[in-house]
């Protein structure tokens, strides 16, 4: 016993070291992607390099290895987090203990090269400049798979389990399964009908300066916590931060896009609130941060689609915008405006598709990705499969491969598995909303002006646990049950019958 | 002579790990004084601890400590630059390594407490409080001169060293001796006088947008490269940077004082200038960075005082201002505004005063450091010898001691031998513009419209060898002599003279 106490504090003393990492890398990399002189960049990156190496040393230092084994081996007479933070640390360990040191590298150098190749072959359009480089990088997750393999998780498992904890083929294809059945059908109804309102200020320029100042009302509104944390701008919008007590987001403001600037901000902030929400006594700890891709893309969404694309949210934050642009919003009535946010539309490209025909992107990905890491599905012809199947769910072809297969950088990025979280994060949200709804009318509480009410009731059930469990487990003691998609899609078709007047 | 390759490798290996800290240190120190959510402080810096520690291990290392004395021994047989280095690096180790331990980290607490103190005591104005603090840390001071001595530096000259190597009390003597017999009655003369102009202008609201546009015109002026810096705002404005990519400044904006931001954009754009006009080469160096502070304030001087105090530059760049604010401009010619930009006044804080007292100001603290550090001034008599020298120089007392001897941080910091490098900053400056005047008509340069003939010349003279070379050579070989400080009691002189009118 008094062995382990002595373990333990080592491990403690190379913890207090992979946090401070963990902060240089949030640190640099904001700097990089907020404000960082573009001349900069080549110096900079050779002395992250530097931190990079030392990192990398201290993650296979054999004695700390050797810590975490022990730990992982007494897991049962550990207090309850560190036992958690030691299951998931020992887990990765291994996972890249079992990739073949030089194969590792190779597939360093691929990436670098993967990301200039793709943003190339997306300007021009041409899907086949990419493909060999693809080629390669599906090669080396089809290996990856392969080599990191366990008794309960093999072929694409192993990848959607490094993205999101716990969930498999076997959760997912249930979700998208229910998605293709019932929701593909409702979705071809309603993108048949044309929603009718005062559209006269779309197009109109609303001042950036305003734009600010709205979104920093709305932050107010969800009480993001501003004296740790805050905003700024960059060309995509992002939420980084470290610990309980540093949280930024960024947002983008388009002069002809009011909304987006708006949507952003909620989104991120809902991020953000997840952060700084946590137990504080988590900052020590590995333990701080979302638990999972997925849960934390559920609380974005969250506020983001189920509070602020709903009526009373815009009853009673619609003055506010109207008071800022009255020329922009001159006879435009709260109605209108609600519409215009929830109006769905059969579109090609995912960043930019609405609340209701999002998941369906994602579902596209998830089946191109089983079938080519299962060998089902060659890089040579996944233009002509994205194609064929964007036609079947939404009726429309993409014109080229730029708004098709060459859209998103993921893959580019080696990032395979990491899709099926997005949606995973709004079904999530779907089944808290319903639970939520249980305990009191969340419509009601938001008409009181803020989110206080919603936030402590995220904050007790889901934010004070960081990642200090699965996400699988932090559900089921919110919620009382496992994950079940069936909220989601009644709650999409439930929103958009009554927006669209559909009678079934 | 293999074994020396070997040892310089090895070196350098260890330089490539001190540079990376030195970015990381400027990264960190940037986001805390520019945006870092108050909130966050405190667990950031339980993280910069950890690389603190890192970075003091790596310096004390014995393997490093050695490398850099066999180098030392043999730097008749290394690169030029390298042999600098390692000349600077040998001598700033023996010096730390002359530091009791104990009494190293003692004063580290003390700091750590006395800036509070101090803040506490400037806010009462109560010298008194603050008193028994500073005596400790004069104490210390005054033991790191026995500590530090070697046959040539004793004393004061010590901590003199520190801030501006090779300068001592005999080159600080005779600047101050002249400035003492030959500014102090000129100056009585002037400010005996009231400048006539125009100056409605004064105490109008300056919009902080197009304050903001105007910096953005004259740091384009001065042709600072924006693809490797940029500029922002904090409260303090300051130069912060990494090499010679990464330069970035700031600027505070005042609505009631258009000048205030102007000139400090024109300072921090020189500061700028010296770092991103080094040779390139200099990166992988530890030489990259001004040569000292001294010759650092020299260039930010040169700029703000020698250029942008000039008619030439106002007869360029006025009507820009004046496009900007034409109500709070209406009437007033560059005349008025040279003569604003030019008034020189008696007044009781130093970073308020003007081209003509300011160094006056710096005249009175290096008198008292020398005397406290030599024993014949205590602290408790501080507030005092203040009050009286201040007005023996100006003519006019300190109400309290919040505008006296309370004003600046320096000594709450430790930084005792700091200030009269700002002095020899506008000295220097006045030397060099005399020596560049003689080359080619300086003001006839700058009315071309920017000012690429000033910065090319001091590229070529001062920017270019960075720190590789110490302060005094690089000014000789700029120059052709030593430092003189008759240039800049004449340039005062001189150009006074024309401003208000004094015969003789």
């Amino acid at each position: 016993m008094k062995s382990l106490e002595k373990t333990l504090e080592l491990y403690k003393q190379y913890r207090r070291k992979l946090l401070a990492y963990k902060y240089l890398n949030f640190i640099t990399s904001w700097d990089l992607q907020t404000e960082a002189p573009e001349g900069s960049v080549v110096n900079t990156s050779r002395q992250l390099d530097v931190f990079a190496e030392e990192s990398y040393r201290l993650n296979m230092d054999d004695k700390y290895i050797k810590c975490v084994e022990t730990l992982y081996n007494n897991r049962d007479k550990i207090d309850e987090v560190t036992a958690h933070e030691v299951e998931v640390t020992y887990k990765d360990l291994q996972k890249l203990k079992n990739i073949p040191k030089d194969e590792f590298l190779k597939y360093q150098q691929l990436l670098n090269l993967a990301y200039p190749a793709y943003v190339k072959a997306k300007q021009s359009g041409d899907f086949n400049q990419f493909a060999p480089i693809l080629k390669q990088i599906v090669e080396f997750n089809k290996n990856l798979c392969k080599w990191q393999e366990t008794e309960t998780l093999k072929g694409y498992n192993v990848l959607l389990d490094t993205y999101e904890p716990q969930y498999t083929t076997k959760e997912y294809d249930e979700f998208f399964d229910v998605l293709r059945t019932k929701l593909v059908p409702f979705v071809k109804k309603v993108v048949a009908r044309k929603l009718q309102y005062n559209d006269s200020f779309v197009g109109k320029t609303f001042e950036v300066d305003k734009q600010r100042q709205y979104c920093e009302y709305i932050r107010d509104v969800m009480c993001f916590d501003k004296s740790r944390g805050l905003m700024k701008e960059s060309e995509h919008p992002f939420t980084s931060g470290f610990g309980t007590d540093d949280i930024r987001i960024t947002v983008h403001y388009y002069p002809e896009l009011v909304e987006s600037a708006i949507f952003s901000a909620v989104h991120e902030t809902g991020h953000a609130l997840y952060e700084q929400q946590q137990d504080p006594s988590l900052n020590d700890t590995m333990c701080c941060g979302g638990a999972s891709l997925g849960l934390h893309e559920s609380q974005s969404r969250f506020y983001e689609n189920n509070i602020a694309r709903s009526y009373s949210f815009w009853q009673v934050h619609f003055p506010r915008l109207k008071e800022l642009f009255p020329e922009q919003l001159e006879g435009v009535t709260v109605d209108d405006f609600y519409k215009h946010v929830n109006r769905a539309e059969c579109s090609f490209v995912r960043v930019e598709a609405d609340e209701l025909t999002y998941p369906l992107h994602i579902m596209l990905r998830y089946e191109m990705e089983r079938k080519f890491i299962d060998g089902d599905l060659e890089v040579e012809d996944f233009s002509k499969y994205w194609n064929e199947a964007f036609t079947r769910y939404f009726g429309i072809t993409p014109p080229d491969d730029r708004v098709g297969v060459l859209q998103d950088v993921h893959w580019a990025c080696g990032n395979i598995g990491y899709f099926p979280t997005y949606a995973l994060g709004s079904a999530i949200a779907a089944q808290l909303y319903h639970k939520m709804n249980e305990e009191f009318d969340v419509e009601e509480s938001i008409r009181s002006g803020n989110t206080s009410k919603v936030n402590e009731w995220l904050k007790q059930h889901i934010h004070k646990y960081g990642s200090s469990k699965y996400p699988k487990e932090i559900l089921r003691l919110a919620v009382g049950e496992d994950f079940n998609p069936q909220y989601y899609v009644d709650y999409l078709i439930n929103k958009y019958k009554v927006i669209y007047g559909i009678e079934d």
